[in-house]
């Protein structure tokens, strides 16, 4: 990792289970050109309100997270939380607070433990570069089971960079915004608008075409940073170099999405859902959501059972405009109904082969145009069941 | 049970496991004053076809209906074995086809077994009226764990009359249609106009107030029939027999709602989720259903978890309009939250307690405005997902 510019320390302040740290500090030697996408959820957790309004100026230089309490549905006291914890953490850093993104990750509807927070700072502040990339995504988990990083390096102009970047996710995962918290961090010279339009589409290839569970969480922030201390020529829009840093950046997106998809909660499928034939993109999508989000259609992929007509059921009420007597459906390449019916043969045995793999891909064509879209999702299994209703305890 | 006019009829043909009644007979003496409500879903089985087709008539006289299997994507031969079906029927009978509804509920995507089918009809119009409106209701059964059925008794213009209905439901309940199978049946002599509206309004307040898992099923089906056969002064809309008839639907389908949320799939709950103070009815109801289709809710209902954050949550995304520095909780009469944030005190203790009950209600207010709706919903257990990933095995 040549990551140049940035500087982690974690810590333990005993927010979440002891032993574990909960919470990291980012911080970049020079503000870094920003943009960030937060939740489209009405309710919004006291440091997505903070750090909406900060994102404006389109810089940032540090980053605190922490992970066990969510500080949403905590009213004024959450807002005044948060603008402490980024007040105090200015001090120390010597910054100004503004330049100060906040996220936290955990249960929702607890004050933050303020005298723990703001104790573990000043030591947060005097260990910071001491940590790295990997410490800060071990971090921010919750119900995750394995941290989730992902770098990527490329050249401009001759000069190499890295985008590093970090998810955490687990339940809670629906578009818009699908992921829980997730930063990216590149030492890249990025020009401002290249940044946050090649950033905003990328997540919309990424995170916004993954779903656990259809809940979108009160807390969903993807933050990006670009300082340039990689020194490169300054990747300006629509030049070669944004061609090579967008599609580097897509990698890191997508494979981090998939890493929350692989990490759903209690998962133990990785699908692929891929519908055609819409009238529509939009049609696709609203097709193929229905599909990931169905309780049916998850719990069958659990029991690899090849129950093709929950997916034409989910289809049918998912308000995409289809034609009932061509649908046609296949996993992965067995063609499993065509013209609405059952495709025949042996259909069932291959069909059931396929979903017995860890992965596989459903692809749906609708019949009616030349729309199409792509989400990714899990099963329902007995343990997101059991994750869930212990969450608390 | 007095419901005058109608005879029943059951048989084992081996559609479902063997030894259980599967086809089951209703036929009434005379032509019924009928209506009828049927799934939204776009992806539409054989028989909701033929018999959406046929209850424009506004009379109906006898009802064939299966469980085990849907005959849904079963395309043009899906259409014509219903309509043989009918048509055997029809001839056995001696009365037109046209006036026969056919329901199925079951497998998706199989064809139905034929032979077995209408070999089975001659022994079911041969033993009509050995049969019970009880045995009905056992004989939809798919993964229903007890038979649904509910009677009530009233008066119009001194002569007594009887509603009785059946429901079957479990798994893929949502509105509209909320039930995959209702059929309610009446001996009281009601004007056309009137059964039609009383009944379309009765489906809404109850039917459509339900939810278990969000899927909306390719089968459901409400039927009503008025045969008159209590030979009451037939009741007129705006009446006051209408008034009190009415008021029985509503207690009929209304338990036969409650009795499918009871008996939702592993449901070990009965949630009765409130939403006031939304900017108008419709964003009351988008809010109850995101709250109680919430996979992330509904674990916490199954974990007996006071978790009302994850109920603000799903508020926030349901795309009602809502304040959050207003928003409002009761688990039954215990504050939970107030003015967006923890109320305090033992709310934790007591909120616990109440969640500990088999059925409990849940209060949202979302402080905007007046709008109030009401839904009924189960809880998300371990046995839903053990009996959906095996359904077909």
């Amino acid at each position: 990792m040549t990551l140049k510019g940035y500087r982690f320390s974690v810590v333990d302040a005993a927010i979440k289970k002891p032993g574990d740290p909960d919470v990291a500090l980012v911080l970049s030697d020079e503000p870094a050109i920003a943009a960030a996408v937060f939740t489209t959820n009405a309710v919004k957790a006291a440091p997505v309100l903070l750090s909406m309004e900060r994102i404006q100026s389109g810089y940032c230089q540090a980053l605190i997270v922490n992970s066990g309490n969510a500080n949403a549905c905590t009213g004024a006291t959450g807002l005044s939380d948060a603008r402490l914890i980024s007040d105090t953490l200015a001090a120390l850093l010597e910054i100004p607070s503004t330049m100060i993104q906040v996220c936290s990750t955990g249960v929702i509807g607890v004050p933050l433990p303020m005298e723990r927070f703001t104790t573990a700072l000043p030591g947060l502040v005097a260990e910071v570069g001491s940590g790295s990339v990997e410490q800060l995504a071990a971090a921010i988990m919750t119900t995750d089971t394995f941290p989730k990083c992902v770098v990527k390096s490329g050249v401009a102009g001759g000069v190499p960079y890295t985008i590093a970047g970090v998810a955490k996710g687990a339940g809670m995962i629906m578009p818009n915004m699908a992921t829980m918290l997730s930063f990216i961090l590149t030492d890249a010279a990025v020009a401002a608008n290249a940044a946050d339009s090649l950033f905003k589409s990328s997540v919309n290839r990424s995170f916004n075409a993954i779903t656990i569970d259809g809940d979108t969480s009160t807390n969903d922030t993807c933050l990006f940073m670009a300082n340039g201390a990689a020194a490169n020529p300054i990747i300006e829009a629509g030049s070669d170099d944004a061609v090579v840093f967008a599609e580097l950046l897509d990698q890191v997106l997508m494979e981090l999405a998939c890493l929350i998809v692989k990490d759903g909660e209690g998962a133990t499928k990785f699908v692929t859902i891929t519908v055609t034939g819409a009238a529509d993109d939009s049609d696709a999508k609203k097709a193929a959501l229905a599909i990931a989000n169905s309780s049916l259609v998850k719990t069958a992929f659990y029991g690899q059972d090849a129950n093709w007509g929950r997916i034409f059921a989910a289809v049918g009420y998912s308000g995409a405009r289809v034609d009932q007597d061509r649908l046609s459906l296949r996993f992965d390449q067995v063609l499993m109904a065509k013209d609405g019916v059952f495709a025949g043969g042996d259909a069932e045995q291959r069909g059931t082969e396929v979903l017995k793999q860890p992965a596989f891909t459903v692809t749906v064509d609708l019949g009616v145009g030349s729309g199409h879209a792509t989400v990714f999702t899990s099963d329902l299994s007995h343990d997101y069941v059991s994750i869930n209703a212990d969450y608390r305890t």
